[in-house]
């Protein structure tokens, strides 16, 4: 991939830096889903080629980790690798500063730390 | 702003989740850059369509403000609000992430915390 410079907030979102990616991983997170039509079901409607498409892209960066749960060859299973889990801090602070600025938000299930609005 | 969700992490995305909303507020926040000109001077290359579209923006959303620097209609300063302020800690975490993971990167001048890459 490209740089487009050597700061490290610039290469970070060249990889997470769109309405998607941070969702997805939200879902293998915090919701414990592993299943394409599991994460089709989140609340945000993701469409099947946005997803497909975020899917390879955490998967090219070693973010997260693909294997067949069923012969059928369709049948993928998603996890988070271990370098995956480490976006778990940016995450954190996402979501507790989205309590704190957008009414009645309500964390995702799973969130570490129960988070007061205040 | 119609929400996707009504999670905290989709609500912020729909705020900050793109390749130069938070390369602005990295400008603002460490650079100290207040000026138009100042920003299309990043490495980065933003250009002039996606700076006014996230000046914009992050005004409508209350993160930055701007004020009249001279007389001239077109010469106008930005800088941080108080709640601008408050994303620091995302990018905080995303500055440590991304020296993590991308070689040779760099933080930005007037960060915080000097890093270590372990």
């Amino acid at each position: 991939m490209n740089r487009r410079s050597d700061c490290p907030i610039t290469c970070t979102l060249d990889l997470i830096g769109d309405k998607w990616t941070l969702v997805v991983l939200r879902d293998l997170l915090y919701l414990n889903k592993t299943r394409f039509e599991e994460f089709l079901a989140s609340p945000e409607k993701i469409s099947s080629s946005v997803l497909t498409d975020r899917l390879h892209k955490l998967e090219r960066a070693g973010l997260i980790q693909k294997s067949q749960y069923s012969s059928h060859r369709l049948r993928m299973s998603y996890s988070p690798t271990e370098r995956g889990k480490t976006l778990a801090p940016v995450l954190n602070e996402i979501v507790k500063w989205g309590r704190k600025n957008f009414d009645d938000t309500v964390p995702p299930t799973g969130f570490p730390h129960p988070l007061t609005r205040s």
